[in-house]
């Protein structure tokens, strides 16, 4: 992308209602704007970050076997009264009356339509095991929505939902998706640590949080240090196996992590020793549920168990808070200048600085570098507008991308241009052909 | 995909309430299920067709220059009151009230919201021209939702707004549209015919609407037959140029065309011989308008004109039916057996039919293949299930993928598979590795 061409607003002053930085950098760097209270559109920059997050999320998804789907924003209130639920929830459902003054409501979740969905299709153990999974827009009336979207009423949430016929099969499911979650938030560079959590509105015995560590987060929580030093990796994991998962969730769970929910003082102080207790703030990207027959039974979702009877299906729901994720992503990597995208989920691969616009030989060798990076399938920004050096600068740094690559007559005489890393500050000069060669290699595609 | 672990629910009978075949299909494909009133999930299959068609849009889009962001679904009534539209739009604008009382709407369409973006961030002319778009989620309160996602309540769609100094440019930015949805539709595999239109709620008096016959459609058409003829093809087009975009308008808008909003039977018969006069129905899938200042003189979004003076922005919107574009691809391709996808749109680029599932050799043969496809980037859909082969064919018909591999013992024997086409029901037999090699060429694939 050519910055003359683009739409990217960014402000040099800090709006004075956005309380935490995430929120405050969101606002400057032109990702996204208030339309109404705790309602935002995402402007061109943000929505590239909330697409590659989504992305991310739906490659993680459907390598742990579990499928996309898209159920509607707006749902009738009838299925939550089956449930029992439409009287449960209070004043944060959104509550609608259509012209024909029909009951309705915009989804905060989805547990009773994918249980219609279910019970409409599936009738026997044989179809099973299944999740379904989708990532769409959720309505939540915060009473003070804040803190961007972080906060925010209308936020995009991935919910996926596991149907099994024994509750061994639902809890391998259930280690399926904590699997498939530390892959999600690694590949975004995120550590994300699943803590013992509450059932809250959704219930459910076994439930565990993921939050991220930091400053601003919404939760208090207790951990055993160990917890920090783990790592998923690159490890191959084959999601079909029961072993493997459950492998998985003993060696990420095993240490002590609540929320304050159901943080135990006593239990934390036998079993982490005082060197290892920490106590932190963090901001919840994910919970995990396993529920059993709570929904199934209430309404009717039951399947022939292949021994002559009918029983309830084995359930539970798995969320990621897909658009919280940027803010949360923003908390984590940012500095003074603004903002330092991971390369998991940059808007743009890396920036071109044309130090000397409308000058031939500069304005070549940029873009003769946005052509070769565009070849290789990578997504450059080239700030090509006549700006100071200073400004172009202080742009490329707020808006975070994590490699720049500066092109001035100066370098160019000497045959180099400069490459420098956004988060440690460091430089490079190098000709042009080895500068695309190294971004090339940082984001594992092959030269064009 | 195997089949064994997806979830397709097809149905054996027509459902009743269905009047038309695109409906018939889409709910005997297990494509969708309705959720309440004109409101649908899109199971996996339709979900998949839904984001082919959002990802050709998007393509499309971003290849004229246009820029994609994301606008919330629910907006402030607030906006709407400064347009004067609030009050002017009728019972389809379902109307809500959140927690503090404050009057929200489900948006029906974003001109209001657009405008605020513009006006909140640009000031000048030298940000001149622009064009953003988005794909989001609206809702339109039908009295009778009927005919499936063709005139559902909850609907997809792509709408893009552009922003410009001056009427001759923002006639340009007209042009560029109706080239890229010529692209568009094509890409899809549907003729859709730009017809003169009405503005409606809108407004504006420079509008075409992009018409699909089908014998299902809402709107009588009429037009001179030489208009079916014309190809958009695979010319290169520059966006940029004036005069190419012009050309393009011109040869597709000059015959005429138009929907029974704007029939001049007169007209039609003085400027079309009467053996090229064609009347027919019509699907709307895309409509394009100009309507100059109307919004930004109501909602004061303007620029300084580079001469000292502020004028308002001329501005267009531009949308595509994404949801109701399905619809409209079945009734224009489908046949006694169920749908015949164009291959641009395809749910799965081909079908894998084991005829004797559990025999080594047919199973290890179709797992190769499913590989060799896999590993070039297709999605193949391989029926492994015990059924007999009836029943598979029934299924790989119904749900109409362009292209199908029958593998079975004798044909092994003979080292052959069958390669058969869905819309011909032509069959050829073929080594396997050609089987692959001619898929790879159908869908311009390398082979890996």
């Amino acid at each position: 992308m050519r910055l003359s061409r683009y739409f990217l607003p960014v402000m040099k002053e800090t709006p004075a209602d956005a309380q935490i930085v995430s929120h405050q950098l969101m606002l400057r760097t032109g990702m996204i704007k208030q339309a109404s209270a705790g309602i935002y559109s995402w402007l061109p920059l943000g929505y590239k970050v909330l697409r590659r997050v989504e992305q991310i999320v739906h490659e993680e998804q459907q390598r742990a076997g579990h499928i996309p789907m898209l159920m509607p924003t707006l749902q009738s209130a009838d299925l939550w009264r089956e449930s029992g639920r439409y009287d449960d929830y209070g004043q944060e459902m959104l509550r609608i009356k259509d012209r024909h003054d029909r009951d309705m409501l915009y989804g905060p979740t989805n547990e009773e339509l994918i249980t219609d969905v279910f019970r409409s299709y599936v009738g026997s153990y044989k179809d099973l095991p299944l999740t379904l999974y989708h990532i769409q827009w959720k309505f939540r009336d915060e009473i003070r929505p804040r803190f961007g979207v972080m906060r925010g009423r209308e936020f995009l949430m991935k919910d996926g939902y596991n149907f099994d016929l024994t509750k061994e099969d639902a809890l391998h499911a259930y280690n399926r998706h904590l699997v498939s979650y530390l892959r999600t938030y690694e590949r975004m560079g995120l550590q994300a640590i699943p803590m013992r959590a509450d059932g809250g509105p959704i219930g459910g015995d076994y439930t565990h949080e993921f939050l991220v560590l930091a400053e601003t987060g919404e939760s208090e929580v207790f951990y055993d240090s160990q917890i920090t030093e783990l790592k998923f990796g690159d490890r191959q994991i084959d999601y079909d196996s029961v072993e493997q998962c459950q492998g998985v969730l003993e060696e990420f769970t095993s240490r002590y992590a609540r929320t304050d929910e159901t943080h135990d003082g006593i239990i934390f102080n036998n079993q982490v020793p005082a060197e290892r207790q920490r106590s932190a703030r963090g901001i919840e990207v994910g919970q995990i549920f396993y529920f059993g027959t709570k929904y199934s039974e209430a309404m009717n979702a039951v399947v022939d168990d292949g021994k002559g009877g009918k029983v309830p299906v084995h359930m539970g729901s798995h969320g990621i808070g897909v658009s919280r994720l940027l803010g949360a992503l923003i908390e984590a990597n940012h500095d003074d200048k603004g903002i330092i995208w991971p390369e998991g989920v940059t808007p743009f691969h890396c920036g071109i600085v044309n130090l000397k616009q409308g000058d031939d030989e500069a304005d070549g060798a940029c873009e003769a570098l946005y052509k070769s990076l565009t070849a290789m399938g990578l997504e450059p920004l080239y700030d090509d507008r006549s700006e100071r050096a200073g400004a172009k600068f202080a742009t490329m740094d707020l808006i975070g991308l994590p490699w720049r690559i500066t092109v001035g007559p100066r370098g160019l005489k000497n045959g180099v241009v400069e490459l420098t890393s956004r988060r440690t500050g460091e430089s490079e000069e190098l000709p042009p052909e080895q500068a695309v060669a190294k971004i090339a290699q940082i984001y594992g595609v092959a030269a064009a």
